[in-house]
Parts: structure tokens; C-alpha cells; sequence
């Protein structure tokens, strides 16, 4: 039986998918949070589908032990290629995927129907996005491009470094070109990197981070089923990962844009 | 009991390994080679190393199912961290690492001492490469330098690109600063950008390619014990992957420098 106080678990590739954890937390503060991540097998987004629907499987039942409300895949790639396979593998539980969030807040916000997708060589090859963003809004234009080094960019912390600026002018250039007014950020590290990308695609485009647009999901489906938090309390998210790298400190402060790491649980997949 | 027939055995963490491939069958052509690329984990190098050495076990437990003579860790991550723990699941079979052949090179050919390393995050900071050199050479003196963005960067095709050049460039002056004459190449897709690391370091470095260091040490170690194949054929490698991403064609062909991409086989992992 689903409780307001049992908590929302959210998974990812890696800790990436912290940026939708404190989206989380910043809109809805009461909610206690299970995050898994799955650092052992970390980047999911340059494997085949196969491989990426056994992981986004075990995954899932790892969060199944914790009892959630609600699970939030908060990897794009596992969104775009594993969401069904999610789905079966939760009993029934309530599913959200960041990349339909995103593609929802993208066709609500463009105003000329040209819509800019980025993300990592799997989502964009799986046409995920185009999808979803064709299904909502048929006359819709969406223009896709993978941005592989983003990543590892920003996992170097070469926020404002220079050749971020040059790989980054000549990932979007091309996007651009195609008059597109709304730019969905299709990895859930690109936030990281959002001024720079701002300042390349100018004020006039929109950007459209689906981590934020995955917490607005969570709400109004957690509202909607009575399911919302009713504790007074706020609690530190329960972290669960699958390795623990020597960079797990800087990312999460990273990410999670906070010096307080809290206390990590290992736990093994399959 | 080992043969000469019996096939050489060489892993990594994917396939930036295949560059050892392709310095075993230019100095060794009849040897058979079994190799297996790790792609369903790639990469290791940003990993702890518990984690680490399980996949070292497992990966060794594969080759094993093809009786080799010899295995080759062409993962520069795994000789630096697990180098026992592949002897301990390989039943006594001669085991050879990229990490002590390339650290032998650099110390024979070094003419003041002053020795370059650059790997991964996980290498370097495991120091190994330091160790065996000083065992070897206890008056060299060695600089390291972590260099996380050149598999990514080799990976989308980066070869010659400014972005690249200028982060080479940076990664790689620390190390010049200190007037080293040897600089080893501590990660198998390193020498994807040997040319550029070249035009950085100038013509009075000499550039030690681990890769082609342990195939020498492979001849070596083969003729002493009388296991250098007498086929007079050449045959293909085996190639066995644990995935099987959508770059993996174009990746072959980076790395082997050829056109012809043999069949793979998809293994499990446990």
C-alpha cells in the first residue's frame, strides 16, 4: 500500500542524476528521497540497449527494496530506451522519466515549434525525444544532437574552461542554424555546464532542464494521488551507489551544489 | 599443459586495448590472439579499486574458457591495481601488464632520469607506475599527471582538434616544467594522440607507448620458454566484447587502424 510517507526513489547511471535530487529538494522538501547510483557500471550512454534495459532492470529492484512511492529515472538514456522495462520491473508502482518531462516542458514553452535536443550518443540515437516532443505536438520541428564530451567535461570540472566553450560552440552550431527557440538539456550532467551553453545559444532560447521538469512531474502526480509528504521534517537524501570512486566527494558537492556529503551505502548489483 | 599453439589471451576495460592487438600481430603475426573488451563496464579508470579487482577476476575467468599461454592486461587501470589478483585467477600462467613493460621502457631508455607519466585518474593516483620504476631505476625521478579527458576526447574522434590540443597542452606543461626526457603513455588510447602529445613535448622526449612495450616484453617472455607460435599463418584475433555499442565499428577501426572488422562474440560478464 502507498503511503505520503514512504519516500520517492530515483536512480541514474551515476550521480549525474543528482541534479534531479535537489530539483527535488528544492520543490518539494519534504519528501524523503532513495537515490541509487549505479557507479560501478557508469556512463550507461555509450552501451547498447540491450545492456542498458539488464542494468535499468537491477536497478530498479534495488530501489524496490526501500518500498518508494514513486521512482524517477532520473538517466535520460535509461528514460529513453528502458522506460517499459522500468515499468514491469516496479509492480505497478508509478514511473516518471525525466525525458518525457523534459520533452512536455519543451512543447509548452517553445513558441515557433523548433525544439533543440542534446544529450549523450544513446538518447539522441534512439530519437526518444523526437518522439515524445511528435507525439504531444505533431507539427513540432526537433533537431538532435549527441554531445559526447559534456560529460566528462564537466566531470573534470572544466566549467568555463575555454575548450569547453570551442567543443561546445561547434555541438550547437548546428542546432542554431535551424532557428530553434528551446533547448532541451537531455543529460542530466548539462545543467552543469547550463551559463556557458546560455551564453552561446543567447537569451532568446529557452533551456529546458528536465531535471527541474521532472520534480514539477513528481508533484502534481504525487498531488494528484494524495501521495504528498505531509513530514514537517526535512531529511538528508539515503545514497546508495554501486561503487565508491575516489572523485565521489567533488562530484557530489558538484552536482548537489553543497558541502555536506552525507554518509553513502554500497550495495552490489544483480 | 601450455603449446606454442595455444593463443596469447589479452583483456581491458574496453577496447582502447586493441592497440596491444595491433602491436602483437605487427611483431608477432602468428600468434593467435583471444581478446576481451570489457565494454558493458568500460571504463575502469575512473573506479575504486574493489571494484576494480572483481572485474580483473571475472575478465581473467573469460579468457581462461580459451586456454592461453600467455594473458596480456592491456588495461594500464588493472595492471596498476590488480596485477595479483589476475596472477591469483590464472592457475600460474604467465601474466604480463602494459604498467611494468611500459615503466621498463622508460627506464631503459631515459638518459637523465627524468621520467613523464600520464594515465587515468585511478593509474596515477594508485602511484604504480612511480613504484616500478623507482624499483627499477631508485634514482629516477617521476611526474605524474592524471589526464581524464583524452579517452573521451580520442573517442569522438578529437585527433587534431584545437579543443584538443589545447587541453594536452595544459594537462601536459606540469610535467615539461620539470624537464623530463621519457614520457610514458600510461593509457591505451593514448597513443591515438601521439602525433599532437609529439608536437607538445617537442622531438627531445622520447615517447614510451606502453602498448608496443609489452609486446616486446610478450617475445621475449615466449622465446624463453620455447611458446613462440610456429604457425605460418596469420589468423584474425577472436574478439569477445561484454556489449556491443553502436561506436563499436568505427572504434575498431580507430584503434586497429584497418578497415576489416572480424566477427564478435558477446560474452556475459557474472
Amino acid at each position: 500500500m502507498l503511503s505520503p510517507d514512504s519516500p520517492v526513489g530515483i536512480f541514474d547511471s551515476g550521480i549525474g542524476g543528482l541534479t534531479v535530487v535537489r530539483a527535488m529538494q528544492s520543490l518539494l522538501p519534504s519528501e524523503r528521497i532513495i537515490y541509487f547510483g549505479d557507479t560501478a557500471r557508469v556512463p550507461y550512454g555509450t552501451k547498447s540497449q540491450v545492456t542498458i534495459c539488464r542494468y535499468a532492470h537491477e536497478d530498479t529492484r534495488i530501489l524496490m527494496r526501500h518500498q518508494p512511492k514513486l521512482i524517477i529515472i532520473a538517466c535520460n538514456t535509461v528514460s529513453a530506451l528502458a522506460l517499459n522495462v522500468v515499468e514491469n520491473s516496479s509492480n505497478g508502482l508509478p514511473v516518471l522519466g525525466v525525458l518525457e518531462a523534459g520533452a512536455g516542458l519543451a512543447v509548452e514553452r517553445t513558441r515557433n515549434g523548433r525544439i533543440g535536443v542534446i544529450g549523450t550518443q544513446a538518447t539522441i540515437c534512439s530519437n526518444a525525444y523526437a518522439c515524445a516532443i511528435g507525439s504531444m505536438a505533431p507539427d513540432a520541428e526537433v533537431y538532435s544532437r549527441a554531445c559526447p564530451l559534456f560529460v566528462p567535461l564537466a566531470e573534470e570540472g572544466f566549467i568555463d574552461h575555454p575548450a569547453t566553450k570551442m567543443i561546445a560552440e561547434e555541438y550547437l552550431e548546428e542546432l542554431l542554424v535551424h532557428d530553434i527557440d528551446t533547448l532541451v538539456l537531455g543529460c542530466t550532467h548539462y545543467p552543469i555546464l547550463k551559463a556557458m551553453i546560455r551564453e552561446i545559444t543567447g537569451p532568446d532560447v529557452t533551456i529546458i532542464d528536465s531535471a527541474e521538469a521532472v520534480a514539477e512531474s513528481a508533484r502534481t502526480m504525487l498531488a494528484e494521488r494524495g501521495l504528498l509528504s505531509t513530514a514537517t521534517e526535512t531529511t538528508p537524501p539515503h545514497l546508495l551507489v554501486s561503487d565508491l570512486p575516489q572523485k565521489f566527494q567533488s562530484l557530489y558537492r558538484l552536482f548537489l551544489r553543497t558541502s555536506e556529503v552525507p554518509d553513502v551505502e554500497l550495495v552490489g548489483t544483480e
